[in-house]
């Protein structure tokens, strides 16, 4: 047990009951910086647990980005690099990870003042990228994402210590509603939900293609969805979904002939810096979870 | 052969090669009866192929059939019956046929004139059930319909020779564009896509719960939502969708915690009963195909 590890205000994956636990941490921590959101918007995001903006990188920007992807993604067709993760019924790519620093073109992107300026008005601080990563959700086969809170994750498996974290999700295709976007339960990131069970040795070589521990039951996802209904903001290519490390969230199969290709950049205060896994043997992979 | 066997305009399932072929049947047979439906809604449904109608049963109504569809939940939960259809991945019922013989109260139904003189108006003559069920799409675990024509099913493995049916689903829950709603492509009832693959014995025993056979190809797909866009039409329960037997439809899972469940009743003119199949050994069984 590391001298790093404190008192932990979230825990989850400890045994057979499940608790919810009332968020202890802020979610914007910076309203008074100046930078690309307005004060309205860092309080819509501070009171729904995400921000949705519609044309939020140029047709140029984005037509280069959908340009590395789709390069990125012949490159590591059929892959077995641990960066590349496959859907769970065949050799599709789900999954790349650590696109900031495998591509020049996704490192230059998070460090735009647009996006990089943000996320400080968000969290307050200095910040980094915790994780980066294209999601493919290719078109008539693509799988859910099971309802979720990142940030219990990171928590149990990365040893993020508290709620100073959020997710930037770029759509490099259209949204539809009907092409498996992104659902969210607005304001449901003021709730903790703690999972039952306990984390399996090297847990996330499965868990990103299909998760099984870390999974909310379904009496807390009725009660959330009854309190708080659910959302799914959609938009063209070039939109940009943030969304808070705890709020519930989740995504429907796609077998619509529209893929759902997004980025997803995850901005972490460098206060919050990770320290042992709180419910888990060992840290998973720089890939997924980087210490800086 | 069976002497009633007929020249067929509709093959599929007969090689290895894609066919699209253009309707050869009305899709409006009795334009100029009285009933339910108005000429503006014939209409709508002639051109798009389907019609979507909120608040057409009463809250009344609405609870005496989901009281009734509790009742059948639970009387067949676990059952072997052939008429109660599994969940692919477990125990849930995912659909219970022929529920208008089983059930006083679906009889009832089929037979009230909001519904049966609004089929006779679509179809120009006297109509019969080819078909009922009930489908559950359980919340969390509900899996995706894949893509289909009914009609193909229907003329490959029960024999319906021409397309003169079209399908009345019954909403007994609120459909919301997250819960899994039925996706249509308005106007793709005027196009046939012939599958490839030929029918394997008993097919149907598997292709309830996932079909494999009679699925049409990417290429048809992507053109077919490219021509004619892809609808979810959603409401309260008790709106009602009428859908053309040929229309491209499917839904997509659930992992919201509302269940979609709806009856379905599958409605045939008099004058397009069953033959042979086109396309398989032998008929599928009465409770899936009725045959009068």
């Amino acid at each position: 047990m590391s001298i790093t590890k404190m008192t932990d205000v979230y825990p989850t994956r400890t045994g057979t009951e499940v608790k919810i636990i009332q968020r202890q941490d802020p979610v914007v921590y910076g309203k008074d910086k100046k930078g690309p959101l307005s004060v309205e918007q860092l309080d819509f995001f501070e009171k729904n647990g995400y921000l949705f903006l519609e044309n939020y990188f140029t047709p140029q920007e984005v037509e280069e980005l959908q340009q590395e992807m789709n390069r990125m993604l012949e490159a590591n067709r059929g892959s077995s690099a641990s960066e590349v993760i496959l859907e769970p019924d065949g050799d599709d790519v789900r999954s790349i990870f650590a696109v900031h620093q495998s591509s020049s073109v996704f490192e230059a992107l998070y460090k735009k003042p647009k996006l990089n300026e943000a996320a400080r008005q968000i969290l307050g601080s200095e910040v980094y990228i915790h994780q980066s990563r294209i999601n493919f959700k290719p078109g008539f086969a693509g799988k859910e994402f099971y309802w979720h809170s990142d940030f219990e994750t990171w928590h149990a498996e990365d040893g993020m210590p508290r709620m100073r974290a959020f997710s930037c999700s770029i759509a490099l295709t259209d949204n539809y509603p009907f092409n498996g976007p992104l659902m969210v339960m607005p304001g449901s990131h003021q709730k903790f939900v703690s999972c039952i069970g306990e984390t399996p040795d090297d847990h996330y070589k499965h868990s990103l293609r299909k998760q099984e521990y870390g999974v909310p039951d379904h009496d807390s996802l009725t009660m959330l969805a009854e309190q708080y209904g659910i959302e799914t903001p959609v938009g063209k290519a070039g939109s940009i979904l943030l969304f808070d490390c705890n709020i519930m969230h989740g995504s429907n199969s796609n077998i619509s002939p529209y893929p759902r290709s997004n980025i997803f950049m995850v901005f972490n205060s460098v206060e919050n810096k990770l320290t042992d896994p709180f419910a888990a043997a060992k840290p998973r992979p720089e890939f997924i979870a980087h210490r800086s």
